[in-house]
């Protein structure tokens, strides 16, 4: 729509704030990620405070803790306090002692309250995602009371998609109003008048990420509210933090299939040595493992020796194993992912796995019969006197690696979940990993079997 | 939280719906899903009508087609009715004829002409995915006006996130009202008052889905208009349902990463044969190309006859192309999908991956290299007279293979998109067998330079 275009980086920073004050701040944000971070902090040093806050409070914004590392002291503590809890709780997790100890204790004792509270709980938990700001009124109010609660707090409430009503006695969560019924409501009835009859939905902050992004999704919630043991809200899920936390995780997961570890920052931003470090360990890893395919072709030597011929198939034949071992990771990935299987139901997963597994090799094998009968038929190479001997070891061997690709690649997600890991864990080169060395040995185990006493 | 546990399925249809009658209807899509249609179709019978439509209209029921074909016809027609027009489109796409036309006989006027008109719209634009229940009002309103309006329609519109004011005289969208922001204003002052400065984001009806997503998660919307050519609203995406569009998007482009076409519906729900041909045409495809190392393996053959040695190594090689391959096309895909990086910035990213590759081939070359050295010195394996330079060999050609595969695996997410495909179609078994016909020859090419004259 109306998006930025770049623009000239010689430009003085204090021209480029006169520009940007009138933006959305998401665009503002976007044009700060194409500058280096003390020129984006010059920048947000010329917007208006409440512009600088909202630009700041947007977790799109790449090097927040650079920027906000790099502002005089004396305008920082201004723009920390007007910032979300939740989102100066994420900056200061990037910011590296001592400048973190500074910052905090800049912070306003309310400010720095919450953001103590939310950095105990873990970076993958709810709590860590919640906001603080939330509006709960006692189910004694009426819905003319609390409609002038919401007009008086709307301006510091930027997060009003429901009001939390409390057990005026415990404080606990009874009901959760939308916004949308209260204003159904008739303003002299009691609050509860325009409540929905079921217990709100409720998520404890030690609760994953997933779990609210999973209850959020499934019900169409606006807000998730976060209680503690007895029953108080003590901050609420978003659904527009969840899409962030959604994308991010997506973003890790395409990383990790891709057999990488995830990267903390944008492609561009990541430092030459922090990609090579994210890279290289996988990559080590699968390197060390795939050595065993090596060890294992040492100890075919002397079939090797004796059936070169053989020796020209087995890239197709692992590729294969790999390939389809790669398919059914992928989509046990995700059915693990959505809660449409469960970890018991791993013996339906094999069952469906064994046979497709077997049908896909088939077809494969047919393939490979065809096409070393063709080029030896047209004389377009010669596989030796026993050619179709060689191909039913090629066929035969098809069949076993793609049905031990598919059950192997379906199997390492569930086991992945057994043993507390995210299946999204598994990856495609992991998976083509653990195919070739077993593909190998079912490769020249076929061909023992059938060659013996003609090449073998 | 308080979902339901799976039930005894022996038990009556309609006692099963009695117990269901009082739960969420996401959670009496759950239980459904682990029903048989036809036990669906029974359950939802049994269910208030207004409960039943409820569950209809959720997205996340699987076989919602096969459920309104099953139910008596003169039922039919109340619960599609009562749904909502956006979600009746996606439903009749998965009826055959002569079924929908019979069902859409059965519509009312006015869902029949929202749902022709939704089902013009292609199935991954915008228009298929908009809700047609929203709430405008003239700019000649007064807020008090306003909120007595939406008063009447709460019941019947689900989704009242924000009010659009429209022009008096034109009818085209002027200013998008929170619903929060109308809360707080006087109800004696016009609706404008309270209306933010900016004109209101929208989008096209032809979009596509991920314009609309990238839309809502970038500016924290909870529903983004849809407006025609000459600015009348003629829909609203909300922000539910582009989670499950995200949701639907990311199963897809995980299932694609992995090898394979997206399946349509769950695993366990998807037909042994829909399973085999979503798989094996990419399995096949993915075999033909691959079938070229066994070309060019026969193009060296004299070479292999010569130094059986160079076989051992030849699937550790290819892996490693195809891995840092793998994981720079996963870190590209989703640097495009994010909007990081643009077309034009291939070339940034040529210059980073080179470097890259070159240290990571490195890393592996010295790894591979330490292997044969301690393999020969302690005499684990006998890689012959020549095995310095065979050490050479290997080491060599990781840094060409692993240099060519980042540089192949970053350019082709870029290649797609510029030949007008989804960068996401880009699949690591589809990069791994480009890189490894061309690994075999960087092998193959290397070895002849080092070792002509002594091993070949």
């Amino acid at each position: 729509m109306n998006e930025i275009a770049p623009f000239d980086t010689r430009v003085d920073p204090s021209v480029l704030a006169a520009r940007l004050s009138d933006e959305r701040a998401p665009d503002i944000v976007e044009a700060l990620n194409d500058e280096a971070p003390e020129v984006a902090a010059a920048i947000l040093l010329g917007l208006p405070t409440e512009r600088a806050i909202e630009v700041l409070d947007q977790p799109e914004l790449d090097c927040a803790a650079d920027i906000i590392e790099m502002l005089p002291r004396d305008r920082v503590a201004g723009y920390l306090s007007g910032m979300s809890a939740d989102r100066v709780t994420d900056v200061f997790r990037e910011i590296e002692e001592p400048g973190r100890s500074d910052l905090r204790a800049r912070l306003d004792a309310e400010t720095r309250g919450a953001v103590d509270r939310l950095s105990a709980y873990g970076e993958e938990t709810v709590g860590s995602l919640m906001t603080t700001e939330f509006v709960t009124v006692p189910g004694t109010w009426t819905v003319g009371q609390t409609l002038e609660h919401i007009r008086h707090v709307e301006k510091t409430r930027e997060t009003i998609y429901a009001i939390f009503v409390l057990d005026p006695r415990t404080r606990a969560l009874t009901k959760a109003v939308p916004l949308r019924r209260l204003i159904s409501g008739d303003p002299s009835d009691n609050v509860l008048s325009v409540a929905p009859g079921r217990r709100p939905l409720a998520v404890s902050p030690t609760a994953s990420r997933e779990e609210a992004a999973r209850l959020i999704s499934k019900y169409d919630l606006l807000a998730l509210p976060v209680v503690d043991a007895v029953g108080h809200v003590i901050g609420i899920v978003t659904v527009d933090d969840m899409i962030d936390a959604m994308i991010e995780k997506q973003t890790q997961d395409v990383q990790r299939f891709g057999g990488m570890e995830a990267l903390p920052e944008p492609y561009m931003d990541i430092g030459f040595f922090t990609m090579i470090r994210k890279r290289a360990g996988w990559l080590c890893a699968l390197f060390l493992s795939e050595m065993l395919t090596a060890s294992a072709m040492q100890g075919f030597e002397g079939e090797l020796e004796k059936a070169i011929v053989l020796t020209l198939f087995i890239p197709l034949i692992m590729s294969s194993g790999g390939n389809s071992g790669s398919q059914a990771t992928s989509l046990l990935i995700r059915a693990l992912a959505l809660h449409q299987i469960r970890l018991r139901d791993w013996w339906r997963v094999a069952l469906r796995e064994l046979p497709t597994g077997i049908v896909l090799g088939a077809i494969l094998g047919v393939i490979a019969v065809i096409r070393i009968v063709a080029w030896q038929k047209f004389g377009l190479y010669d596989y030796g006197e026993h050619w179709p001997l060689v191909a039913a070891t090629v066929g035969a061997a098809l069949v076993g690696i793609v049905t031990f690709g598919s059950l192997a690649g379906s199997m390492l997600p569930f086991l992945l979940q057994r043993i507390g890991f995210d299946p999204a864990t598994a990856s495609a080169p992991f998976v083509a990993t653990l195919v070739d060395v077993t593909g190998l040995v079912i490769y020249f185990s076929v061909a023992l079997l059938i060659l013996r006493g003609t090449l073998l």
